[in-house]
């Protein structure tokens, strides 16, 4: 049983590390993006007052040999449709691109057009180094293929660089008094908060959604994300936490048995092609429970939807019967086969560069030790520094540094270092979000404050688009817009104190 | 006479560029270290508790290509004459190394020794990398003739440096829960500010002595240094100031005598050697003024003797007559001859390869734009960043990069953006130091204060020694002493308020 968990392992850590697809499993936890929670882009009338810019940006910002001087072109997109001017220092809201092309972000975060709109706000969208169309000399793929070019693949240099746009967008709108936030959900959301910590002179303040800044190191428990994961399917029902608890074991058994059992749990689960392994469908189910809670969104929320299925199977299921029935209810519907290697099947357009560059970065710097303990729904699955270690070394030639983003950003007694040090970051979550374990969920100061809501959900507040949204969205949105509104406020009056 | 300016401006740079000596000489001005102010080197008792430790240093913090791991020995020196130990987290105070060798930083620091003593803390030196024994694999020499080795050779790599190295420290002494204060004097301080800045995970506080942080880019009018130099002549002496105004037209008339005016220049300044030509005594002139006023320190106060000389000159002195009885009194008497190249007359151990390591700085990252305005006691002399960036490329095959100092660790509207982020820190400055122009001047906060002197120059609350200090000194020291007391008092207050 041992030797099986330990292949199982293996296979696992090799599918992620490899996977170019959006499928985000532990322990090797990708940071999948949120969904399109509806299929609106940028409507024509704010597409016409959106224009793309490329910043020629420094390769290195760190080192002064010739080859650091290199430049490539940054993207970045600027929407002028609210913007009152800079004659009257009227803000800037920064949205700080992650792993995905900055054109679709753009389309997502929609929580940004209504702050725009209400604070007579530039919106700037500054890609990402190495993702959609900035990456340094020819593909992303390419790119990651050098070993010297990707090691210029990392957060610091991408905060340099945004220090860099932002400050020639300040020149080139002649707004050298407007102040900044900046803004960023997931990955993007440790970038805003880390930026206003690193560069207060550029950004006036964060806010930084969804942002799992804590979840490194030894800071937060390894086994929190899963554990919360299980307490969002125990919240519905506990039923089907058991059901799923009792799952893996069947699943190995199913797929042990002599006659032809790998077939049998392939028609079992109506599956288009048939299992080469049992850990092909682990490996689906995983990722189906870990997203229906991370984006167990309204109005469907896909964890009830999920128990839904599983608790309603008819009376005389058995076990991998009930779980198929969840497949089918997360699915929304009986389809004619299903698709269990998740290759495509969920992605958002890009999302397939997503991954493919994250993994460079999990493998680098963005080391996070996700874990499985022995009270979570899941299979114990501890997490092992050394093997993730080795499996980078395999893979890219290189050894994660696992302290590096406590070394250079912090995260140790978080509280105690900033209760008198920095201001003006909203640190917003989502407490259904399995990351927000690792999130900030407790004010530190009267300006680096946290802001969850019980129901929502991963980057929610940002990306979550509904004709009717819940209340406690719009009040979550209301007061961020407030606590903005204090710094912008805040800055005017020093402003005026100070520059006079 | 346009093209004779242009032709010494010409040669003045090129010396200084290539100068492997203390000179510092405007407009690519180096930062002096002060000279040590007694000959007294760390007493036997002392000695006795300090160890030499070495950090296995990362090269390139901000890069995860293969050679970016490569690894080299940082020298660090602990005193633990004065710790009282972690268990009752008894402060550290780190001394962040600047551009010398770290032991002569560790004699030199005498305020350091008595503030250990009080906070019982231990004491902690770091050698800044490519200095001292902190060259990676080899001599300075040799790495700074490696364009890609001297690129990563800045600030912040440095910073990175000490945040490893902290680290280390308060594990190997298991003291997590000690705060640590940081310390540095002149380029040392501005490490020191920046690092509180950016890693006030790791710094509870900093000591930021004559820091000139705003003398980047158009924070500070560039005449500021030379317009404070002559601002000191002509609070001893309005006479001397106008005498050395009109030399420097005399020094050019005298040497373009047809009839061996070079000569006849040597002789009447006394020197050993005859001049080559007359910017070699331009040169020295410059230097003597400019360090006269930025170490015009007690008992003997550099300026007042200069000028003292000028004036004192025996009736009937002509101008060049009183200039050199200026260069006798500030040799503290008549000697046999003058040496006038400089070279290792007066540097102190090791000097002579701090600045070829600081050149490298200053054409890379560290653009101070120092010029002499038509105020000053010197010859107009406007800064040219074009001519800066030519030599620079000339020398090294690259440009400076003017904008980087304030892109990354900021400057401009530095109240406005520091009033209410950030704290605990002390710029500390003698107003007498022409530095202290481009320090911090005005308290920011409750936290962020300016500490200064009017009769103190450069860094000498950190390094001023003497049997019996003058009594502003004393009480400089005492604000700085009482003011980290303040930090500590609260820092333990909020540990044990927040870690119960």
């Amino acid at each position: 049983m041992e030797l099986l968990i330990a292949l199982v392992i293996q296979c696992l850590s090799l599918l992620i590390l490899f996977s170019t697809t959006s499928l985000s499993l532990n322990p090797h936890h990708n940071i999948p993006r949120p969904r399109p929670l509806s299929s609106s882009s940028v409507s024509d009338s704010t597409a016409a007052y959106v224009t793309t810019g490329y910043y020629r940006q420094t390769l290195d910002h760190f080192n002064y040999a010739p080859q650091s001087y290199a430049t490539f072109s940054q993207r970045y997109m600027v929407n002028s449709q609210y913007w009152g001017g800079a004659q009257s220092n009227f803000p800037i809201f920064a949205y700080l691109g992650a792993e995905i092309a900055i054109d679709n972000d753009i389309t997502n975060a929609v929580f940004l057009l209504d702050v725009a709109n209400r604070f007579n706000a530039l919106l700037v969208y500054i890609e990402h180094r190495f993702y959609g169309e900035s990456v340094p000399f020819g593909t992303q793929a390419d790119a990651l293929k050098n070993e010297t070019l990707r090691g210029y693949f990392n957060s610091a240099q991408a905060l340099a660089d945004y220090a860099e746009v932002l400050i020639y967008i300040k020149n080139a709108y002649r707004a050298q008094n407007s102040p900044i936030v900046v803004v960023g959900g997931s990955y993007g959301g440790m970038l805003a908060a880390w930026f206003r910590l690193k560069y207060p002179h550029i950004a006036l303040g964060a806010l930084a959604s969804s942002a799992p800044l804590l979840y490194f190191d030894d800071i937060t428990p390894q086994n929190g994300y899963y554990d919360v994961v299980t307490k969002d399917f125990r919240s519905v029902s506990e039923s089907c936490v058991e059901t799923i608890k009792e799952s893996w074991s069947k699943i190995s058994e199913y797929a042990n048995q002599t006659n032809g059992g790998l077939y049998n749990l392939s028609r079992k689960f109506n599956l288009c092609k048939n299992l080469t392994s049992p850990q092909e469908l682990t490996y689906y189910l995983h990722k189906m429970y870990a997203d229906a809670a991370q984006y167990d969104n309204p109005p469907y929320y896909p964890v009830k939807r999920v128990c839904g299925g599983i608790d309603g199977a008819p009376q005389g299921s058995d076990i991998l019967d009930r779980i198929h029935a969840g497949v089918v209810a997360y699915n929304n519907g009986v389809k004619s086969c299903y698709e269990i290697s998740g290759l495509n099947t969920t992605a958002s357009p890009g999302e397939g560069n997503i991954n493919y560059g994250y993994a460079w970065q999990r493998c680098s710097e963005m080391v996070m030790p996700l874990a499985q303990g022995n009270d979570s729904m899941f299979e114990p699955f501890p997490f092992n520094l050394q093997k993730y270690s080795q499996d980078c070394i395999d893979t890219y030639g290189i050894s994660p540094r696992p302290h590096w983003v406590t070394t250079y950003y912090g995260g140790h007694d978080f509280n105690l270092v900033l209760k008198d040090f920095g201001s003006n970051i909203i640190f917003s979550n989502g407490l259904r979000d399995p990351y927000s374990i690792g999130g900030v969920l407790k004010n530190i100061s009267d300006t680096l404050v946290a802001v969850y809501t019980q129901n929502g959900a991963h980057v929610l507040d940002l990306f979550g688009e509904y004709a009717s949204p819940p209340i406690w969205l719009t009040e979550q949105r209301e007061t961020e817009v407030k606590i903005i509104q204090s710094w912008i406020n805040k800055y005017y009056a020093d402003l005026q104190g100070l520059k006079k």
